[in-house]
């Protein structure tokens, strides 16, 4: 904007707002226009619900996850499968799969997947948890849901020699075309991978 | 989401900021991510000025706009022309000329139009602050950038009728072809309005 509308703390908001993703600068002037309008009933609750999880937040010892609360929601579930441990690389592929409803499981999440490039070797990965919590027993299956990029593959590797010594079975992803994918679209490894994994009809 | 994978501070985070424009239940669980991810850059510094925009916010007591200062950093903008005010709905049109950068004015900002089947009366727009601004002179010409709905031009009228007997010049924003618009796309009344005001080459 040429000029300034509106004071110094407002053009703040419109650009922290910026900085989420799904908003760019004007969308993120259309929600500060919106919080200002609705400021009691939704500026006020969110400045109060931002100040909650923020100092509330925790990373669980046992998984890894994100919550406002250790050991997290997902871990302390008691309706979850306690013998299959979902091993993920972020806390967004966990609420992917939680909103896909795909498993009835726990989970483990590693902060990310290793990355010689970014410098992002085993140490920086929640890895000794995931061995520790195997090794304790009562675990029947991991499942590696790690991705199809080099560097997850390569961490679905490692994690798979890592934990060999406990006997767990270690099971991946299958590869294939998406659901409701055209196969024009798709890559041709993803293919090759759809071919080799046919199912009989 | 079938099962909770978070507190439900963190469940009511994203629900807050589904509510926003421009984000919907998808798009807020990923921005909640995103703020958990980066809570000491990004959401700490959001809260932050979420409080501080709420404890400031005030109403221009000259203009209608919404600020964090009163009188607005608009009404306080002494390289504006003091003689011509802009007259809009709402805040958000006055953001919407000034990004445009569409004139280097003052605003009165009405607060809405008249909408009989709303409930919306004369009583319920800031006019008659607007009758003291222009009453109190040094205004050349009142600018009505009100839109082109039927309530919105019934509210023209009555500003222009509210305005009269003050002698001040008051016209109203051209109707035409938007630039960049295709003439297939555009309604029937706006192309008889675009033929009428046509110019010469």
């Amino acid at each position: 904007m040429p000029r300034a509308v509106a004071g110094p703390e407002i053009e703040r908001l419109i650009q922290l707002l910026g900085r989420l993703p799904g908003l760019g600068p004007r969308s993120a002037r259309r929600a500060t226009l919106h919080l200002i309008k609705k400021r009691e009933t939704l500026m006020a609750p969110l400045g109060l619900a931002l100040q909650d999880v923020l100092g509330k937040i925790v990373e669980c010892q046992v998984c890894g996850n994100v919550d406002v609360r250790d050991p997290c929601t997902v871990c302390t579930d008691h309706h979850r499968e306690p013998g299959v441990i979902v091993v993920v690389a972020e806390v967004a592929d966990l609420w992917a799969l939680e909103r896909a409803n795909a498993i009835n499981a726990k989970y483990h999440v590693l902060g990310g997947v290793l990355s010689p490039l970014d410098g992002v070797g085993p140490d920086d990965l929640n890895l000794t948890k995931l061995v520790t919590r195997v090794g304790a027993g009562g675990v029947e299956e991991v499942i590696l849901a790690l991705g199809a990029t080099v560097d997850a593959q390569t961490t679905a590797h490692y994690v798979t020699d890592l934990l060999r010594e406990t006997g767990v079975k270690v099971t991946r992803l299958a590869h294939g075309v998406p659901v409701g994918g055209e196969l024009d679209h798709l890559d041709e490894g993803t293919l090759s991978a759809a071919i080799r994994a046919r199912t009989v009809l």
